[in-house]
Order: C-alpha cells, then structure tokens, then sequence
C-alpha cells in the first residue's frame, strides 16, 4: 500500500516574521519505513513561538531548518508500524515528529508515551506538553515563587505564561500578567485568577502601570519577551528576584544583535539572578513533571485555552497567527 | 584628652571619575565617644571600585555618601574605647569604619574581629577582608567552576579579579584573565598562575582574542566590569554557563541607564545563569570563608599584591588612582 504524506516543506528563508507564503504544502508518497525506525501517523501539529528561532538564522540553540525540509514542529501521535519493545504499534506518542502526516521517527528521538488517556490527546502539546513543562520548570525551579511574593509573567495569556502564572499562584505568590490587548488581560483574571494584568499594547507608562500592579516590587518574573517588556520589569525587582528566561517575542531578530538596557547594575543592586533554559534539556523528568501538571488539572487548579485550527494545509499561516498574538490560547493544527 | 581626628569628607557628588578635589581633608577634634559606642582607632584604610557606586548617584544598593560626610570606607583598625563584652579594647576589627583616624562604631556595624594574627593587619582588607570573600563568594558559590572547564575573569590583575582566578585555579579550571596593560597580564600569568590574560587595552579584536585564549569557549565568567568586555565574554560562553556579577568597572555612569547587548537570546540558547552578589550579604558566612582564605595563604596556593600609600592625607587621590587602573595589587591607604 502507497500512503500519501501530506507535508508542509519549508520554500525559503523567512524575512522577519515567517509567512504562509514561506512554506510549501506538498503531497509525497509514502516510502517503505527504514529499519529501526517508527512510522508515527500524527494526529495534532503543535505551533510555538520558538518556531521563529528555528527558521533561522543559524546560532540559535537547534541548527535551523533547512530549505526543502519539513517544518520543525513537536506533534502527538499514533504509532502504526514499529519493531521497537517500548513504542509499539497503537502507542500514543510525542516528539518532534513535524508538520506531516506520517514521521518516521528515531525510537530515541520520542520524548514520551502519553499514558494518562483521561485527557483530549492535543492537551499533550499544550498543557500536558512541552508549554507546560515549560512553565513548571521556568516557574517551579528558576522563579521558585514563595507565598506572598509578587510573580510577572509576560506573554501571560499564552500557552506558556498562563500555565507559569498559575503554577505561581498555586505556590501562593501574587501573580500580575503582561499581555497585549484587553481581551487577553480579561482572560488571564478571569480565566486563570492572576490578580492584575497590565495590556502592553495600551499602556503609555509601562513603568507606572508596573508599579501600580506590584506596589512591593518584583519578586519574580517569567520572561517570554526580552525586549522593552523586560527592560521594564526589571528596574522594579527586588532584592534576589529571580527571572526565568524562556523567550524572546518582542525581539524581532538577533542579526545584527540588537541592544537594550545594560542588565550588570540591576542584578547586582538586586543581589537578582538571571536564567535562560530550554525544555528539552529536562527530558529525564518530563514524566515526573506531566504527573504534576495532570494532577493539579484533574483537581481543576490549571485552566487553559486551545485554538485549534483543522487541516495541515492550514499550517503554514499558523506562525504568523501566533506571532502577531491573534491566537487565543495554544495552537493547534489538527489533522483528520 | 582631647584628641585630633583627621577626617576625608566629600565635598562635592563627583562627575565622573572621583578626583581628589571632590574630597575634603579637615583636622577636627574628638568629641566624647557616644554611648552604646565602639571607638576604633584606624591603621589602614580600602580603596575600593565600589567607592564609585557609593558616590552616588542614588540608586545603588547604598544610599550615597552625603556632602560634609565622612567617606565611607573598609578600614581595620584597633578599639581604644568600649564597653562592648565582645568588642573589648584592644581587639582588631574590620567595618566600614571611613577615612579617618577614628570611628564610633555601633557594635552591630562591625564585621569581624581579626583572630588569625599571622598575617600583616592590612591584609584584612583585600585577600582576607572584602575582596577575598567577593572573589570567594562569586567562584565558589556562583561560578562554581569544575576541574577542566574554562574559567575567565576581567580585572584579572585586581584585588578581587586575581584572587576569583585563583580560587578557581585550585578548583582545576584553566583560567583566562582579561585586563589593561601589558604589565597586569604578565603579572596574572606569572604571579597567580593564568593560563592565559588578554590585554584589552591592546585587542584589536577582543572576539579573536578569546576564541584563541579559550578554544574550547567560557563556562564560568567573574564579571568585574560589565561593558564591552561582558558582551564579548557572553558570545563565546557554553552550555550551562554562569556569570557571577561582582562589578562594572567598565561603565563609566548609569545615569542616563547605558545600553549594552541584549543578553536573553545569549542565556537563553546556552540555559546559561548570570547573577549579581553583594559581599555583605554573606556576613554570616565570613569567619567561614576567611578561614578557608588563611589556609590557602598558609599552603601559599593563593598569591596577592598590595599597593600601599601611607598617610590619610593622600586618601583624596586614591580613588581616581585605581579607577584609571594605575594601582599595583589591593590599594590600601595606611595611617600611622
């Protein structure tokens, strides 16, 4: 049997933010499966912001895609051939498995088995994914929010900072979020309980509405912008503030690098600290870490949001919904 | 008995680099010692980069010294008068005790009591005083370099840069000095053993000059200048690396708030840690930490220079000596 294999190949090198138009959709056939290897037929393509980094240009903390080469995507799916003792067929698995309909993966390049099946199988890409592990190590071992404290998060209506919020406000800090539009700072205190959040977009003094949202300073802060979000936030930290580093989305690019406000005399006024990390560095606990985050949303500690778009074909305008903020809540690609 | 104490007052807030002209030398009389109070008669007196931080302007991690205040100081000195059960006359202490012949002191403020007499008394001012403990503190406890990884440090030929390089020499790290002038790099590689010290001053190209010095790139970074000499440091750090922040002697002022590279896409793609410390946080710490200091002095592991000028009168001059870079080891201002 010849199966098709829908896939989105990237065309060409994205100048600033990465178009539909940057992308090909193709329709391949299927070849026979190379030894060793699983066939995984994916069921959900996943979009992050860190898609961006991964269009290049190189430098970043993966090589870039390369032209001609299907997109770079974390995706849930069912195993349908296999000779492998842990991934057998009709397994449930995630990994970077990329904007196709079949993937032919490295049985070592899996990154779990999803076993707790009392959840929608996209939730694995989303808060039971690689968004929530994301926030629990940003905000559990970087941030470590204490009772009391005050926790900022940014992009806080995201996939991410939602879950990083909440996951502060479950340690008892004061949680304050940074989104861009009203519509997203209604849902992060209505939707996820953080106490204030301040619309980027519509503040004409970033520094005031920070002081206002957090009159005992910054203890904390969950940093999926850089940029002047970041410069902002922290000329209100206070004495060991720790900031996690998980994102860049309000930098347009890194060539030429750019510059912003000398970080040295914040952080050694403050006594603070500054983390950048990468969630795929924590695969060895990625198991202990979801049983958490399935745990606080069988008792309805978390809540979350997912767009969800049908169709890989849709896939390629999917980066730039999510890059220009029109998403409401994590995105999804499904395919049928 | 009326005694006479010799005072440095500032003057005027310095612009720029503090010159002896924003000082003031006045002869006044000793009043009768306040009660509760330690009297301290000063031997020997720091000169420390972080004089400039404590010039002003406000916004430091101190409130600046006043106009018609007495400069503020590490000093170690001999108690002349107390009541105190633990600060009795005749011990040696170290605090801030100003530039003056001598100080009321409240007990509280003193730091230590000098017990270790094996060594000269200034000593308790640079390698076992402050700048052993920031260089300790900044090694050991943030850059915690391991045996084999590269450990690079700016100001290397300081009080503080020689020492941090040190610690981490006896930790195992290959250690890579950055400072100005030829004399202070061949000091770093011939005194305190670097592998290596990279003149900035005559880098035509600062990036080259690292790669080659550091060809398996930088782990560990003691930051004691910020500026250009960070950003070029930060481009060539690993996986996993830390920055501890104890300066920024590089940067001539923070008001207006300098811009510098952005340091996020930097952390973040190598998960790597920068974090600012301020030595006397670590009060508790400090008996702990200077005996480890004495017994490195004692095996002769750790090497140190001292710059002394003798009399208080020559204070005034001694801040723009060190930060033009022209002292010789830990600049120390002895009183007869």
């Amino acid at each position: 049997m010849t199966a098709e294999n829908r896939q989105i190949v990237l065309r060409q090198r994205p100048q600033g933010i990465p178009k539909a138009e940057d992308f090909e959709f193709v329709r391949t056939s299927l070849g026979p499966r190379p030894a060793g290897r699983v066939r995984i037929r994916n069921r959900a393509l996943s979009v992050d912001p860190a898609m961006r980094v991964w269009l290049g240009p190189p430098g970043g903390y993966m090589p870039p895609v390369a032209i001609g080469e299907v997109m770079r995507s974390f995706a849930v799916g069912e195993i349908v051939e296999s000779e492998d003792a842990v991934y057998a067929p009709g397994a449930t698995v995630v990994g970077m498995f990329g904007w196709q309909d079949f993937a032919d993966a490295d049985p070592a390049s899996i990154l779990w088995k999803v076993v707790d099946r009392n959840f929608p199988l996209s939730w694995s890409l989303g808060v039971l994914g690689i968004n929530g592990i994301a926030a629990y190590v940003g905000t559990a071992e970087i941030c470590r929010p204490k009772a009391g404290e005050t926790f900022v998060v940014s992009t806080a209506a995201g996939a991410v900072g939602s879950i990083a919020g909440q996951i502060a406000a479950i340690a008892g800090a004061r949680v304050v979020g940074v989104a861009g539009g009203a519509g997203k700072c209604a849902r992060c205190i209505a939707d996820y309980g953080f106490v204030d959040c301040i619309d980027y977009k519509a503040a004409a003094d970033l520094d005031a509405d920070l002081a206002r949202a957090c009159p005992d300073g910054i203890d904390a802060y969950f940093d999926n912008t850089a940029g002047p979000i970041a410069d902002a936030v922290r000329r209100h930290i206070n004495a060991g503030a720790r900031i996690a580093l998980c994102g860049t989305a309000a930098v347009p690019g890194w060539s030429p690098w750019p510059s912003g406000d000398r970080v040295e005399r914040h952080l050694l006024n403050k006594r603070a600290l500054m983390q950048g990390f990468v969630v795929t560095d924590h695969a060895p606990r990625f198991t202990e870490i979801l049983s958490r985050l399935a745990g606080w949303l069988h008792e309805g500690a978390i809540a979350h949001h997912e767009h969800r778009i049908e169709g890989i074909e849709r896939a390629p305008g999917a980066i730039q919904l999510l890059l220009e903020g029109r998403n409401e809540g994590k995105l999804i690609v499904g395919i049928a």
